[in-house]
């Protein structure tokens, strides 16, 4: 934008081409609401006071309050491209993202990232990028790209890249794996940020995972790491996620002196919580019932994001900043009526009211890569009848290692359909090595079936999950054949499957598509197999392949125990 | 620094060079003292919380603040080089500062920064510059450089260049005077920081300045001035200068929401109150008096200056910050017993400790450039006997134009010892122009002899005042013949004079030498010169050549009417 035609919009030369007439504009940085009319011209607010535009439209003493930020998040959780994922954030507030492609990178490398910033190019969202900085995310485990400090570099001046994303090995900092540190300095010879990923550090570990330049933080779950890790210079990120959910936890520890250091994310969303509860309006909304200020939640959600990753003119309502703006009718319910990008209506009462072209790169297609799979492939060959089996915990991410005696027949596991203990399948699918760990679940109680996913978090190797061999071998081949996706089969019959053609984890369908076929399956999963109430069967499978969260995974290498931090018999 | 070995440090590998033990750690990121060791190695804290290291230093119980940083000022006011500076400023607790050489620029142009920057490596002081974006100031002054956008990029990513200095062409900005938008987009396309200086704006036109994208202002003399900036996004320096003192009125509207948007600044300080009050430090202190909590005005001081210059690791005690640190008894009365720098100390009791090395650059010598004037040249041709004089207002930089009958002799003003009407020269001294402009002055009351400066805002002509030419000629002299400085004669002799050899403006001595010279010479001219008591002679003299501030004022073009903006009569 040229300098002289915004001091001439500015002085009132020029009439600017929209203005919101008697506005309660809210002011982030000095945390007050201001009456005025609030001029725009050409994406970019112009004036604040008395003005008049080509064209007035009157707010009536409705609230203008900054478009939101989330500061840290994986779009593919979402399990949609960038595109879908705008038509569905920004008509709920959010108007800049600060994502990492974590996800998609594990499964497609660098072409991954190129894929989310390509199509994440002209939407009514800006889309800025952490480059993943754990690809793969363990040596456990075969993933689909190695991604080294040479690899991320080619991106790092990217001008949507902002930094280096969530530095989840943090055992590597602190033991300063040579790798791990290349990143870290090549993150800081370019000027970037570090994001963190270290829950229950403490003290001088947590020192030395800051001195590296780690410098925000959204693993907190209690008031304690938080204000530790605000002490230290750590921006927080105070995270609603589908999985983890810590605002209420945390929000107790905001105060009017450290808000300023509090940032809000979602991590991982889930395309049924955004459709049902919003994004970062949700947090904005959490947080004002649980006894927040509402202008310091705006605030948190939006000038502080700015200020922690150094965004030019964004999160404010000021002169030259970006016209991202949300009208609201009142602070403390939240409800955003429109929502104007860059001056430009792109939403209201939830709906987006824009379009977005399509696009699809070959290299993040086609990503299932499995050879044939054979019943005897299947078999878990045992030397004794007691063995170590994964006992999910209702809701947790956290499994048990417990000893269960089973059946065998020629030395083979039987499944016993009095005892709830299933077959649990981990095929590579990224090189076609023919890897398949094999292992033991309890307290999923499926009967007569199996399910298979492609989103295994990190490396998004095939995972199943099933009583009968045969149903097992059906559902993997489902998945093979749709590209990726998930599926349930029942009887040797496939009952329904979600196609996830974008690295085996997103849709091509958009997130009304995405959630509905999720929910006809989860149905199907509860009703005609029968699995636990207590468990939702694919966020489950997703995280059973994820070798750092305690006690017992199961990996494409096969079982570990992640409190020895290795591979173990069954 | 290496990362590793940093990691090694805050991990408790290798112990650290230095540990603080039991220090009050005040706390900028969270609003605490925290109770705890610091370690520092190599000039960088590496620790806090539970260190030992090769030296310990027990603190006891005493309070550590981060090192102070002056957002804006002008070195040159304090009258001597940045070495002699810091070793007045640094024992006093300021450890960064962001420096406009304005006035240097103004006498030897591009020569005058690179003298500045040189002449400021290695110091126990982080000097910071903004690039001065109006030499000449004005248009009514013959000045002795001309700085264009084009001269200014060549230095504008010097690595301690931060932006463009205080825009106070402000109706330039508004009215989009050609160069003066130059110079902004040039900022702009470096990503560089614009500093403001637009006293009294409001509405549109500081809406058209501010969106311009100038970030700070330091010219706020109310309240409301101060509120409005801080609305629209501006950073606001309370100033604590000599001249200009806004601090106590200031600090009334600070808050506990808006005071991340405040910074401290001396702009202009001269050695008398850096050596009896202070420097950042006396902000801090006179905010404390006046009311504010101290650790916000700690962090007013530190850590939002860093903040608004996006300094790296400056102004906070965290984690791989510099170890620029204060040890100090007590808040409230934040009296500073030690200062370290990058973990060195270097003042104690306002002591420097530290040595510096003299730098001299020919091109910032010799500057005093003027031919032969003879008494003739001094002769103020009259029509009539009534004229426009200056009259000075006691403590205050405006003056008022008033008419008075003075004595003529063929034609020519003519002194009368019982009216106090002075004769006022300003000889131009850059490029021996001669151009000399005379005018009148009431109110000096100085008798029986002459004053001279070549300190004048903002082209630091010669400046002289007298109630007789040979004195007024004696003074001229002078000052051309010790490189540029101060003089003072009665009865054609030189009573007095300090030699300001680099660029007519700052000494080659020690603060404390400049100090008690003008103290000297100020006892001169109060009681050998009769000087009215209600001005201080030299500051008075330095400003009677800015054609900026009203109402009237005598450049070397002639006698300037501010508020008719154009040259008048005498």
């Amino acid at each position: 934008m040229n300098i002289n035609r915004l001091i001439d919009l500015a002085i009132k030369n020029i009439k600017p081409q929209l203005v919101f007439k008697n506005a309660k504009i809210v002011n982030v940085f000095s945390h007050e609401i201001i009456s005025g009319d609030l001029a725009v011209d050409e994406g970019i607010i112009v004036g604040i006071g008395n003005y008049d535009g080509e064209k007035n439209i009157e707010i009536d003493g409705k609230f203008i309050v900054p478009g939101l930020i989330d500061s840290h998040l994986h779009i593919e959780s979402a399990m949609v491209t960038p595109q879908e994922f705008a038509k569905a954030v920004v008509p709920r507030g959010t108007t800049t993202i600060i994502a990492d492609p974590h996800e998609i990178a594990n499964v497609c490398g660098l072409e991954g990232i190129e894929y989310m910033l390509k199509s994440s190019e002209k939407l009514p969202l800006d889309v800025y990028f952490m480059l993943p900085s754990c690809v793969p995310a363990t040596n456990f485990e075969n993933s689909g790209a190695i991604l080294k400090s040479q690899e991320l570099e080619k991106y790092v001046n990217h001008p949507r890249i902002l930094g280096l994303g969530e530095m989840m090995n943090y055992p590597g900092v602190i033991y300063k794996d040579e790798e791990v540190i290349k990143k870290i300095n090549m993150a800081h010879e370019n000027s970037k940020i570090i994001d963190g990923h270290g829950p229950n550090m403490k003290n001088e570990e947590l020192n030395a995972y800051i001195i590296s330049g780690v410098a925000t933080e959204h693993e907190c779950s209690t008031v304690d790491e938080m204000i530790d890790r605000i002490r230290l210079g750590m921006y927080v990120m105070i995270r609603e996620g589908s999985a983890a959910r810590n605002l209420e936890t945390l929000i107790r520890g905001v105060n009017n002196f450290n808000y300023q250091r509090c940032l809000f994310c979602t991590d991982d969303r889930h395309p049924k919580d955004i459709l049902s509860s919003g994004h970062i309006d949700n947090n904005v909304r959490l947080a004002i019932k649980n006894g927040l200020d509402p202008i310091t939640a705006i605030q948190i959600a939006t000038i502080n994001s700015s200020n922690c990753y150094n965004l030019k003119n964004v999160g404010a309502i000021a002169l030259g900043y970006k016209a991202d703006l949300l009208i609201i009718d009142n602070l403390k319910d939240f409800n955003i009526e429109e929502v104007y990008k860059d001056g430009e209506l792109v939403g209201k009462n939830k709906e987006a009211l824009f379009k977005t072209k399509e696009l699809y790169m070959p290299n993040v297609l086609e990503t299932v890569k499995i050879g044939e799979i054979k019943k005897e492939d299947l078999s878990i060959k045992l030397k004794e009848d007691i063995v170590n089996v994964i006992r999910l915990l209702p809701h947790n991410l956290i499994t048990e290692k417990v000893s269960r005696k089973v059946d065998t027949e020629n030395n083979e596991f039987k499944y016993n359909e009095k005892l709830d203990i299933l077959k649990l399948v981990v095929v590579e699918r990224h090189k076609s090595t023919g890897n398949i760990g094999l292992g033991l679940v309890e307290n999923f109680n499926l009967k007569n079936g199996a399910i298979a996913s492609t989103i295994a978090h990190d490396s998004h190797n095939i995972i199943a999950v099933g009583d009968n061999d045969e149903d097992i071998l059906k559902v993997i081949e489902k998945v093979k054949n749709i590209g990726g996706g998930i599926a349930i089969a029942s009887k040797n019959q496939i009952l329904d499957s979600l196609s996830l053609p974008i690295g085996g984890i997103v849709s091509d369908k958009s997130i009304e598509y995405v959630n509905d076929k999720l929910e006809k399956m989860l149905d199907i999963a509860y009703n005609k197999l029968n699995v636990s109430q207590e468990i939702d069967p694919f966020m489950t499978l997703s995280f059973l392949a994820l070798p750092v969260i305690p006690q017992i995974k199961l990996t494409d290498k096969g079982l570990f125990d992640v409190i020895k931090f290795d591979f173990i018999e069954i």
